[in-house]
């Protein structure tokens, strides 16, 4: 089609999918997450909230979604900015945007399709939720 | 326990039903909606955005949910207060209010437990793809 | 691909055109106008404010294309609206939404794929300079 | 005129025409941006997203140019307020402000006019993309 670009997007099914996943694997760890899936344009496809999670983590999720959309997990992407603190504190204060640890980009064939975010645990516990999210599409 | 109260609030598992019976009623009807669940802080719980849906509607079906908490669903909500401008003017400015059609209270033994919202079609189909999130818990 | 839905979307060269286009219309009108075009995401993709154009028309301009992505013009969205008050009030308020004329959806091949608004005019200028964007992908 | 001042304000079609170079430029470069150009009031006056660019660079570049109305380029302003963290941390929550790089003021016969800003790629692609952007005035 002319003058358009084709965008691929993860689709509402694979996203429930993932959060489900992501969540799972918070009950087999012991843990209670709230986690996230967005679009290809940053918008939210499919979320969850366990029983007692932390609120704070509502918003966090969603936060570590929209930012992995970079192509890059939070924590490597905070890994490869630490030492530039205006990076750091410039990154931090974006609509939307975080550095805490537990969101991943979505990559298929190569193409980043979307972001998954996981919030309510410890950074440890919400990467390794997150990435069973992504491990979910394989 | 003295000095706090005890609430009842829809559970991750009834609100992640609840989202997944709104979106299969969409899907009968031929529509591509969003649905959110709220508990009874207001804080959202689980939520969908079926493939092509309306981004508005995002935003939309959460408003619907979280004012649905007065007790009655948004379309009665305008119905009962639609003569006096004040509240209509009022209310439609707080944050997450809306009196747009499609939300409806989770009410289980008597209370509010919750709230549930639609939002991508016409408020008929909001409102029925709701009313199916609602009946999934009976 | 699998996991994923396929998004057409508005590419930059084209909402460059179509932004220029617009304003080289408001030459012609003699107004001063707005003008941005926004992707099937939602998400700024062109924007251009003349000389001398309405401040108020920076954000109305923006949230005409984005309401335009219902796939009908903000005119006629409140056209077929207005009638229902709890309609007129609660959308108006969702973010970056507007029942102002002046927006129209990007239509190629039958499906939506952004969205055009135009602002700081009359609505009749705003509608004709937002139709100049449309009619320069022909 | 008593009772005004006068304020020189960079042009549509000189911001335009920034916007233009500094994409260009990132086409040379090989990277994928988001260019804004905002006047001596703070407003946005020309912006432009190349296909595929980050989404977080929207709001990015726009806070770039925003900030760069001190007089100077953001990557330097951090490099001057860097050892005093209540500048660091109180200028980073203000609402448009950002210290990463890629924002430079618009300098004419020795007057700000306006900023530009550009985000998307790594600061030193932001700033020679900004740069190129102010070459363009040459």
């Amino acid at each position: 089609m002319s003058n358009t670009i084709t965008k691929q997007s993860i689709n509402y099914e694979a996203a429930t999918k993932m959060v489900a996943a992501a969540i799972t694997k918070a009950v087999e760890l012991g843990c209670r997450q709230n986690a996230a899936v967005v679009d290809i344009g940053g918008r939210l496809v499919a979320f969850g909230s366990m029983d007692g999670a932390l609120i704070l983590g509502i918003e966090g999720c969603q936060r570590k979604a929209f930012t992995s959309l970079f192509g890059v997990g939070t924590e490597d992407l905070y890994a490869a900015l630490k030492d530039d603190p205006s990076l750091v504190h410039g990154l931090s204060h974006f609509t939307n945007a975080t550095f805490v640890g537990g969101g991943l980009p979505i990559i298929i064939d190569g193409e980043v399709v979307g972001g998954i975010g996981v919030g309510g645990g410890t950074v440890e516990e919400d990467v390794a939720c997150s990435q069973a999210g992504i491990d979910a599409l394989a």
